[in-house]
């Protein structure tokens, strides 16, 4: 039978092996705390759970791609970002994830060089091996911010067709300031290189403001969906906006690859949008919870972590304590019910001496995960605090 | 910018244009029955859409697969085929389009040359090419039952690396008999060719067996989805069978390529497996649906059909009227409101003088659709009735 020569460069999430691991401690009684996947623990704002009872008891929708939502997406890019954009260029996707593969097929051929940063969201690398393309990993570290900078595209040789970009990020959260954006769009547009900018995490930062891509480059690929500030993971509904000249190509992919979106998910967010309160206030939470966690790392000696500036993520090293995180991941979860993503899935060079937090979890839960790591640390690291 | 020279191959649906053009025709107060699209209109089962209105009472399942659906999957292929499955090898998706997306870039390389039948669902063609992969296109006409034949496979030089075989078909509705999925399996074992089995119109039939391939070759990709039995077409969710040897590659993928299947679906499908009875009176009305096009389709002179076995599509040659099914779809929809999908989405080569009606409507809609075109008919071509 055929074998797939791509299957080594392919690694499975290990966050979901620690979610797996997780679920089963709690299903033998025990009290666990996810902190292992970037997902809001709160789940969908109350408008948006009622807007899709109330269309549980019309006719379901069949095939359908909301209209109205496609436009509201637009409008939104004119409130937050000013810019005037063109309803006709969003698709509406099942969930971020394959926008991605919509966006990588679009607008590259088999072969194509795509530059990310390392750490980076691990579905980036292992996408375009999938998709028959070559991932250009550049090691990103604290002095860079952990994000691509302009000459790293300006240098690149031989020069990549495209990039991927993400601010905030995943792993870090940290987020490229609009000169720093111009620049790097100034960058690849000089060398031809198409940009994928994954926006996923916009509306969670902690100070910095969030700019959008297209603001710099107005034949970006940008990615968003509504699993991250919208708090719907589980409704599996993002966006894709498509450089002008490439709708239609987009379009016609999107048909055969995927066809829909969950009709349900697209009258929800329709709502989602009206309900910033309820979700503004979850900001407020994260940003305590951010505050609360970093101060606690602190305080067990965990202090080399990367500028959480956004999204809901504290990545940490723990190189002083063990260079495998896998490990200390699998231990502090069976020790303590607090369960943390290992960096391998995110830099498979490094990444065995980091650890990813993810604060987005309710104050209780929060300030209880801080209390049961700091009393883990104190008794199996005491010098380090 | 970098160019996508994949563009030219993938063609739009041209049934999407005809819906959109019909919902415009509905917008204008104009009555429309749609029989473009294949999806059931009557939506989920009463029994699921309550469990999806009691789970959104509850908290969010987040990035979420089922493992009670997963196991209730797999007791369906030990209840009707008598299959005993292993539900590790189950995969559940958002639709059968992205299931068919990761089959392929599990079992084959990029460059790889995989089968289908001529006419046969567009996706196929257009996925495999969006893909960097090779269709190889079989004519198969009334002679052939509109089924590639074990033949097909045994003659093939170059051997293709695979093979996409449908039963019941889209769009004709054929089924292939257990002797001929037997013998076309044991083609495919004698020369290596890796078998797609998509059995997405299984329990919808009227008068011959579906049986699975799994039953013929264990090592066949399967995929299957609930949006065509069970009525939930915008619920977005499907799942494959991997063979036992390509499970961990295929859950390498789907986690990068799509992450979860959204999780109110999930929870209304495992419902939806109790609601047999109000699905099976559901294909009773298809099967008078289709008694009755057919008939109405002899009267106004159209005979040249496929064995419409299964699904719940009549495929019928128009080739003595047109040469130009898409202007015929149009006008038909213009004229008598009864929305049609133009054979060209299915055949690029003799598509144009086919058109593909949808029968899962209601019977008033199905009774007052033939009352319309045999109206339409009689006007238009009165020598052919």
């Amino acid at each position: 039978m055929t074998h797939s020569p791509l299957s080594q460069g392919i690694a499975p999430f290990r966050a979901i092996e620690i979610s797996h691991l997780a679920r089963q401690l709690r299903a033998e009684g025990r009290s666990v705390i996810h902190m292992e996947f970037g997902q809001p623990s709160d789940g969908a704002p109350a408008g948006a759970v009622a807007a899709a009872k109330a269309a549980l008891g019309e006719p379901d929708m069949g095939y359908w791609e909301s209209v109205p939502l496609r436009e509201r997406i637009a409008r939104h890019y004119g409130d937050h970002y000013g810019l005037d954009l063109d309803p006709h260029r969003i698709l509406l996707t099942c969930g971020a994830s394959p926008a991605l593969v919509l966006a990588l097929l679009t607008g590259f051929a088999a072969g194509s060089r795509v530059m990310t940063a390392r750490p980076g969201y691990v579905a980036y690398r292992n996408s375009l091996r999938a998709l028959g393309m070559v991932p250009v990993e550049i090691e990103c570290g604290a002095r860079e911010r952990f994000q691509i900078q302009a000459r790293h595209i300006r240098d690149a040789d031989p020069v990549p067709e495209g990039l991927i970009v993400a601010s905030p990020a995943n792993p870090t959260g940290t987020i490229i300031p609009p000169a720093a954006l111009a620049e790097l769009a100034d960058a690849c547009r000089a060398r031809d290189v198409r940009i994928i900018s994954d926006e996923i995490y916009h509306r969670l930062s902690y100070g910095a403001e969030t700019h959008s891509m297209l603001q710099y480059d107005p034949d970006a690929f940008v990615i968003n969906s509504f699993s991250k500030y919208y708090g719907m993971p589980g409704w599996r509904l993002g966006w894709i906006v498509c450089p002008r000249g490439l709708v239609a190509e987009a379009r016609a992919r999107i048909g055969n690859l995927f066809l829909s979106p969950p009709a349900l998910s697209q009258q929800a967010a329709l709502v989602a949008f009206d309900c910033e309160e309820e979700l503004d206030a979850r900001v407020a939470i994260y940003r305590r919870n951010r505050e609360r966690l970093i101060g606690c790392l602190a305080r067990v000696g965990i202090t080399d972590i990367a500028p959480s500036d956004g999204a809901f993520y504290v990545y940490a090293s723990i190189a002083h304590l063990t260079d495998d995180s896998m490990s200390l991941c699998k231990r502090l979860l069976e020790e303590t019910g607090v369960a943390t993503a290992p960096g391998l899935d995110f830099d498979p060079e490094r990444g065995s001496r980091f650890i990813r937090f993810s604060y987005a979890v309710s104050s209780e839960l929060a300030e209880e995960a801080c209390a049961r790591l700091e009393a883990w640390f104190a008794l199996h690291y005491p010098a380090q605090g």
